[in-house]
């Protein structure tokens, strides 16, 4: 029987890349459902590629578009918005979900699927800085399993394979630093949006190559690694590592580091995640070391750099803090792109947002969602303050 | 209950090492035999110390001395030579033996241990190399492990850890090019004794060194690798990796490779071997690879080191093939220690021994050692007749 699997988020560079994946397995993978968000024309494009019994859009407006351009196909439902996506990743016959869609929108899609024992495939990081612990208790609670996406934390996963957790003596989490890593502070501070969008080893997303420029990524995936390997914060360190060859390591309580290593191509963890807990062939480009002729590493510069500091504080403070942290980024980096700020604007605005914030502990997912909310319009309030 | 380990060259750097380390876990190991070779002294203070049942030393006459010298200990019973080591590692209440006896001696120690089942945490290279494929086989029919110490070959054990055998692409041995790799082949040739013991990266015995500056050490690798990972040849590549911190890797068919780095230090892998399939703690030095920099990676050279490609020669060959390689070179490295010839001479010798013999196929025991022998007198024949 054929794996079931349903993409949310399939118009964008993880989506697409799954696509490409599974069409080249149509005897292991039926795609069931598809959401993309605004990018219709490609939608249709793969609705009628993959024929999924459901598809799912941003709004009611763009569904019934989608509608009229698929009059000549009986095979899809077309539904809209967060409760479309829940649906696609709640579907029973569903499997597998892969979840690839940028912002909060993943987290209810995410922990709903998560409560219906799906396996999720999960490249989206905001599900799990958001509400990282509600996630993991509840996928622990019913046994559903969690496999991602992002590089480092597929990496992780997979030096970690079979070892138990109290092993672990330490994650080192590998950051080529981003496009800005060595300008000074005074020339970062005026960096235009195309430098910052330019990174250096990977083509990715505009948000998370400014995620990338800021560290703000790395702090981000730190937390990220707290909950998916249940380390606690002062276990998980930062390396740059410009090649971004090793992707991540883990240090075992006897001395030994255990890293994993591939070429540039998001399709090797995806098609990890995929066939997981199979390695399946392919013929993706192989890393030869002896061309790179170099690894090199270096300790991060948090004072350059301080969205890494304000990710370890978030998750400190735990509860609603993370959410706030998350918020406040998507707003500043949104602001940044629509050049309202300069780059270095962004850690300052979080760390305002942050400031004002009474954290709730053991937030509920309503509690998570306000305070995702509360942070936005706040950060929208200081960027329309500052540029008055 | 306490696992009992009997260790075949206690004496020596690797039987040391892992004294020290059971010597902190008095509640966890009984060391209940020591087999040492000829420096009596320090077996003496060894049997004192761990109070083993069964001492082994050399020959009669050594035996005899160490029997004095042991006579207010009642506690510990001397053999002595092969058959000593034979009754060492095959005592019934043994778990663990430790095998560290450098050259072919441990070839008949370690093959009755298999028979009897023993965990075998094995430091010589000599046994696999010359007899690989019988010790596997009778390994598999008798459900007795082999956990390599190599550095190299725990790496490649650690990486491989539950994954299935055919999920491996290639194996990629790391070496450090050892003390003369920079040198020109004219430079090479004249190089001292002094000179080619001083490995960059390693204190290790001498037949060691220079098996690591000829390269052999890498090429015996290869041989062992094949056996104890069921690999072919075409599927195990060498990278010169000067700093040698990533101690070996394995390269899966999707395209993902994962390596295992740590500190130099030989203690980290015989407590993974000691403790397998534990982790243990420990305090031993961390590597930080942030310290370090920076790591290279470059192809080898065949050409200027002919002992790798020798040794790839002899594992196609098979059957006795590669037990003449070992034997040959066995002989001629102490040649070479001895100032008796170059260290070019090395593999020059070797080459002239293996076109000589003629592979016996599917060899027994008896073969083997005929083969050794015959390579040995050989070339001790070839190193006087040119000396005259």
């Amino acid at each position: 029987m054929r794996k079931k699997i349903s993409i949310l988020g399939s118009t964008g560079s993880i989506g697409r890349q799954t696509l490409d994946i599974i069409s080249n397995y149509p005897d292991i993978f039926e795609v069931v459902g598809l959401a993309g968000w605004e990018n219709i024309s490609l939608l249709k494009e793969q609705i009628t590629k993959f024929k999924p019994k459901i598809s799912v859009i941003k709004n009611e407006f763009l569904a019934k578009n989608l509608r009229k351009g698929l009059i000549n196909l009986n095979s899809t439902k077309v539904y809209w918005g967060i409760d479309g996506l829940v649906r696609l990743s709640t579907l029973e016959e569903v499997d597998v979900v892969l979840v690839a869609i940028t912002g909060i929108a993943s987290l209810v899609p995410t922990l709903e699927a998560i409560k219906c024992k799906k396996k999720i495939a999960l490249a989206s990081k905001e599900a799990i800085v958001a509400a990282g612990e509600m996630l993991i208790k509840e996928a622990r609670a019913r046994d559903s399993i969690i496999i991602p996406i992002d590089s480092e934390h597929s990496a992780i996963f997979q030096c970690l394979k079979n070892e138990p957790q109290n092993n672990i003596e330490k994650i080192i989490l590998t950051a080529s630093g981003g496009s800005l890593y060595n300008l000074t502070e005074s020339i970062l501070k005026n960096v235009s949006v195309e430098d910052a969008l330019n990174h250096p080893n990977w083509v990715m997303g505009k948000k998370v190559s400014i995620d990338s420029a800021t560290l703000m990524n790395k702090g981000l995936e730190v937390i990220e690694a707290k909950w998916l390997f249940n380390v606690p914060s002062n276990k998980i360190e930062i390396v740059i590592h410009p090649q971004s060859y090793i992707h991540s390591m883990v240090q075992f309580i006897d001395g030994t580091i255990i890293a994993q290593l591939s070429e540039h191509d998001m399709k090797i963890p995806i098609q990890y995640a995929l066939f997981y807990p199979e390695r399946m062939n392919n013929n993706y480009s192989r890393l030869d070391l002896t061309r790179i002729g170099q690894l090199t590493f270096k300790k991060p510069n948090f004072s350059k750099f301080p969205c890494i500091k304000l990710a370890y504080q978030a998750l400190d403070a735990n509860g609603t803090m993370p959410a706030v942290l998350n918020g406040a980024n998507e707003i500043a980096v949104k602001a940044f792109l629509n050049k309202q700020i300069n780059i270095t604007d962004i850690p300052r605005i979080i760390q305002n947002i942050m400031k004002e914030h009474k954290t709730i502990p053991n937030p509920s997912i309503n509690d998570i969602l306000e305070a995702d909310h509360w942070a936005r319009n706040n950060a929208l309030n200081l960027i329309a303050n500052k540029n008055k």
